[in-house]
């Protein structure tokens, strides 16, 4: 298996170094051979040729199984014209490979909930998935223009595009707690009835799975007040970028989310929640739990790795339960570990 | 001073019911007239009217002075054509009277924060104000259809559309703390350029308000995280329903927020932040409280009765810190009323 390695900016580099190490431990005791290929994205990418995205980057992907992402952006390029923005390489990235699924669990962990905004009561046996369509909506719609006096965006969805996130949303659901809630306004917006129709349509051919519909005004508030009544999340991309970084910070435990972003035939990118942090780039403080939780994403999406990926898991899960965390995570009967020495602590447990 | 009073749908009638007799009390007490004109809005417009907003209706708050709303909703009028949904009513009105500024305060109530789904130490002093764009953007945005393959709606902003809203954020900021947070997803929409640019441009007649950007997505994130960060926030129709949404369940006290949507005249239509709540619509339980805190926010903004408005905020915050609170906020130490006890507590405070 070949996976391209893209580190990007800030923190990014840090933490898939550390996912790295973590797939070379799995590699070795396993018996399987990880071909890795790193290439630039981002700021880095700007700064090295000029293009967040640039065509040997893209070349590496499409001689790839499966994409390794650590993040992008940084104050340094928020000034540049949109093209040259490190966020641009993100999006044509997740436009030219066609990853529509944008697949997001968020997942109480019992040893951080300290570190939850929300009352331990609430917080505490969250597990759900965020379903996010990634390549079409708002995002990307035509016209999409301004002039001196105004500007226009447009939301312009298919039913093709809402069928493949729709039905990629029932099958997670039936690998979980068998419940999807599809979220959208459909009081309001045209492009929320077609989605609501195309849910009602889908649904006839997954009688096993209950289906809720909520507006997105509610949503925002339930994943608050009762976060627990989420199994599977499925919306558009707008509203899926508001709602899952909203949900990403309810059990305290960003800086251990992973993501992928996938199409149907397996191929994924897959990279942290968390941003590029630059204000603690390169000083080995860096939380590298969610670009090693990735990596088991891409284990078992893409590779069909379920025992490898597990194993990553529980490994990070057990040295969390061993009170060993980064500072982010810093707290009362905690032990406050650099990057590397959390890594390490990760590699020993699978060994 | 004539008010229109709109009823409405579920709770509706009884909480407008419990501001009126607040009004009548204040106008008892500091010699004023209030002249109350009652009309119907919502499912029960389309009961009685087949329309949601019915002509006579707009006759009456033409005539008035400002528009006392109570809720508007409920499954019964769900699977109606959008045109006879209740909400229509709301959307017509708002359009109707060119009501562009949804203004909306968010404080913590210290008596209040254990409802709170935060830990009390991020819930605590909080105090901001969502300042909402209401009558353009996604909502009305043309072209707005949809055929048997896609859909569309239409994300479009007008350069004095935005002038508008910002003046008004800047304006309320500088009865505060100083500070406006412009929240917009700058990075991929281009209204959101335009958005960001109006604002640089507005601030500069404003030089002693603080200014921020963020993201709509890290603003969701904040809300939950840090919320005190907040003093005046405004943004988009779309972003705005949804993170003003999101800040009413952060304190706990979302049966005691209301809301203003006004125009530049002074004109404005007043109205709880909770919905309809149709299951307990009838049983004399609902909380009169944002009901009547809108009641004062018309004193004040389109009155101009700022003692009168003063008088009611107190009046309702003494109750409450006595103990009394209606069933939605029961807790530990509280003593649960009823909606006419509680409204005759608040009454007699202010005698
Ligand atoms: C960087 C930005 C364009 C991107 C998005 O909005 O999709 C990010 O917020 C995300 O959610 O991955
Ligand atoms: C009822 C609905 C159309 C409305 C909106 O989205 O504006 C409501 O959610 C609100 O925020 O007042």
């Amino acid at each position: 298996k070949t996976i391209a390695v893209l580190p990007g900016d800030g923190i990014g580099p840090e933490v898939t170094d550390a996912a790295v190490k973590v797939l070379q431990s799995i590699a070795m005791r396993y018996g399987h051979t990880f071909h890795l290929k790193h290439a630039a994205i981002g700021g880095t990418a700007v700064d090295q040729f000029d293009n967040p995205l640039p065509q040997q980057t893209i070349d590496v992907c499409e001689e790839s199984d499966a994409i390794l992402l650590g993040a992008v952006g940084g104050t340094k390029w928020d000034s540049n014209p949109a093209h040259l923005r490190p966020e641009k390489g993100l999006l044509n990235i997740r436009k030219h490979f066609d990853l529509f699924a944008n697949i997001r669990p968020v997942k109480a962990v019992p040893a951080l909930l300290a570190s939850s905004p929300l009352k331990e009561e609430v917080a505490k046996e969250v597990d759900m998935v965020i379903v996010r369509e990634l390549t079409s909506g708002l995002y990307f719609g035509e016209p999409k223009r301004r002039s001196e006096k105004s500007a226009v965006d447009t939301l312009v969805y298919t039913r093709e595009e809402i069928e493949r996130i729709v039905n990629q949303a029932f099958e997670i659901a039936r690998t979980r707690r068998g419940k999807v809630t599809s979220v959208d306004k459909a009081n309001v917006l045209e492009t929320s009835k077609l989605w609501r129709e195309v849910v009602e349509e889908r649904r006839k051919a997954y009688p096993d799975i209950e289906v809720e519909h909520m507006l997105v005004d509610s949503a925002a508030m339930k994943l608050i007040t009762d976060p627990r009544t989420f199994d599977v999340v499925v919306t558009e991309n707008m509203f899926g970028d508001i709602l899952s970084d909203e949900a990403s910070v309810i059990t305290g435990s960003l800086g251990m989310l992973p993501s992928a972003s996938i199409r149907s035939d397996g191929f994924g990118l897959y990279e942290p929640v968390h941003g590029s942090a630059p204000d603690i780039a390169g000083q080995n403080k860096a939380n590298p739990a969610a670009a090693i939780l990735s990596a088991a994403m891409m284990l078992k999406h893409s590779f069909g790795l379920h025992t490898e990926a597990a194993a990553i898991e529980k490994a990070v899960m057990d040295v969390l339960e061993d009170g060993y965390c980064t500072g982010d995570l810093a707290g009362d009967g905690k032990r406050t570990v650099s990057t590397d020495r959390f890594v390490t602590k990760v590699v020993e447990e699978l060994e």
